[in-house]
């Protein structure tokens, strides 16, 4: 059977980005949380990025200059950290440069909703989240915190995103059983990936990172680089998950997955719909 | 043969404590070191737990009332972070919410020593360590801190584990060859685990936020909670070792192990005895 | 065929010095960065040596006096974690103990190499880098410090190594296909390890810590423990790589492989080379 056009297009797309990253080595500035460096390093070096875990606000007038992308994930946040993050994300923006915001856990506090709504206002390009957090983020403004409780239903993402990436700018990615990327006005669908993976932690950060190195390669299309990382991590997870006893396993085999992924691989597993 | 039946008691305990855990995926903040976070995480994820790495002071008022367990471990201590440890202690033990207290590497420093007994002063619902550690918090006061090195015997730790457990209020875990669980009254040996599982960074820890786990479902039994955790995360061991060809896969195999745990496998294997 | 003569005794001395260190367990201090931990402290116990992650400024002065070697990396340094690693470095350096320093990813800010030029002040037994770091710091001067680029070429290294050494009094180590190490006068090749181990992060920080443990058990020779220790971590590699489908599985491998490294193994397979 033959793929739909459609299917075909987007494969296409998936493999020449992954193929970009691994020939172009983009260097990805990541300050993230503590729980979540190695995975994620380790993430960026197998699908043939420069990570740098470069975190100190004296070093960014240095070194975020040279960056080629940046991703900020806010999981072990605390006052002394956001300085950092905060001179990284003007320095990108600044330079243009592509840079990810993944707000993780942000309804923990309301000093994490704050740092996270000041970090959108120095405009990421992806902002990526489950769907708790990216309603958290969608229904709230600068001026009204709140605690970590979410009254908001899971189902409510697709509308929350699209409003999300209209106020903000950014382009908004949900995490989840299928995976959602807007821009606004296009919404698109990435039903690749496994369900064991969210028993891994720190695979949602290392997503993040994988986004920033995809942008880099790619900066003028925001939402074809999101949905491309997506679809190549979920692959890899497919992929793993097929080799892996329990969720460690799956950890190791991911990463190996991502390392070896060749093009059929990825053509024929690519799964990529439009919502809108 | 028949097991005896207070094994058939126990064994009991363990499978239904472990059942509730995944049933009801209690949320457990874990302040720990930056060591062993990426492994505590993922050893509560492979329970059927919900981990937490929130250490922040500013974010405690906001989250920790939310949460159903704490884990506090001190591996790499800093003045910085004693007063969230502090803050979230104090928020659990007002709240009447389990907490466990890792003294790791207790001795090492004066400091350590005397931010362990502060910590200890705030009611903490277990305190686990190795047999020197027990024995170092045991034989100090507050008012009497000291070096690195200690005197004593592991052969001192059942004592030590008992006078603890009496001066403290808490329930007292000593990790080693068999594991001992002590209210100050009752003994109770765990001896499921390998030896390898020493060659292993962050073991300790990841044991502590998994009684943290245990504790959640069933607070009013502190001691039964401790020892199943134990008995849980040593089977996982076993389990672990008979597939592994050293310290990395079997880090892999446990959490695999874990994560897959059936009745019949728990049953079979739990091996805890009365000492006292 | 039988080796060469000096083959055969390097093979003795790199497997009596992972035998010593596998005997006598030194206790390694490992002030480094939060990416690496986790990996270094495995690679430790794997090797049979006790890590130690203790970093507080508080806690070194009760601390370091008891260690047996340091190793400092500064891959994610911040001005708060500079006093920790200098005190520790003082300590060492006045008790006679041997340190490493690991100045990863020098160059990427002016405020990173001038804290690594203060800390080879403070005379480090081994300085261990990539070409580029050694380069950056033969080049640079303590009151000439610059940015991230450097315009060296990486051919430059071994004569760069050579001064290094000679102006700081170091034992200096150049991590690549071939690792080079040179006390300023000799300088050696090891040519162990494989090419997919620059794919995992944290593998030159675990190079680094087991240099220092193998520094611990004969520190009157610097420039033979270097060597052992640098080929021994190689060889694990090589082991790890024919059981390994990538990156994942080569960290897991490398591990074991260490843990389980035997005479005969050790002896066939150590490949260094006098180069000057």
């Amino acid at each position: 059977m033959e793929p739909k056009p459609e299917q075909n297009e987007w494969s296409s797309g998936v493999w020449a980005h992954l193929t970009d990253v691994r020939r172009r080595s983009p260097l990805v500035q990541c300050i993230t949380n503590f729980v979540s460096m190695d995975l994620v390093a380790n993430t960026l070096l197998s699908a043939g990025a420069s990570p740098a875990m470069v975190h100190s606000v004296v070093e960014i007038p240095d070194f975020t200059p040279h960056i080629h992308a940046l991703s900020i994930n806010v999981g072990t946040l605390t006052p002394e950290w956001l300085p950092s993050m905060k001179a990284a994300a003007e320095v990108a923006s600044q330079l243009g440069k592509p840079w990810v915001l993944d707000p993780a856990a942000v309804s923990c506090s309301g000093f994490r909703l704050k740092s996270c709504l000041e970090l959108i206002g120095l405009k990421p390009t992806v902002i990526k989240g489950n769907g708790s957090e990216i309603i958290a983020l969608s229904s709230a403004s600068p001026g009204q915190t709140k605690g970590a409780d979410s009254s908001h239903e899971s189902t409510d993402a697709i509308e929350a995103a699209k409003s999300l990436a209209l106020t903000s700018g950014a382009v908004v990615a949900v995490s989840g059983a299928a995976d959602i990327v807007t821009d606004g006005n296009q919404v698109i669908g990435v039903h690749n990936g496994t369900k064991m993976m969210q028993k891994i932690t720190a695979t949602g950060c290392s997503l993040a990172g994988l986004i920033a190195a995809f942008l880099a390669i790619d900066s003028s299309r925001p939402l074809e680089a999101t949905v491309s990382a997506m679809s190549v991590f979920g692959i890899a997870g497919e992929l793993g998950e097929a080799l892996a006893n329990g969720p460690a396993s799956l950890r190791m085999h991911l990463i190996d997955s991502l390392y070896g992924l060749d093009e059929t691989t990825v053509r024929s597993r690519v799964n990529i719909t439009r919502f809108g």
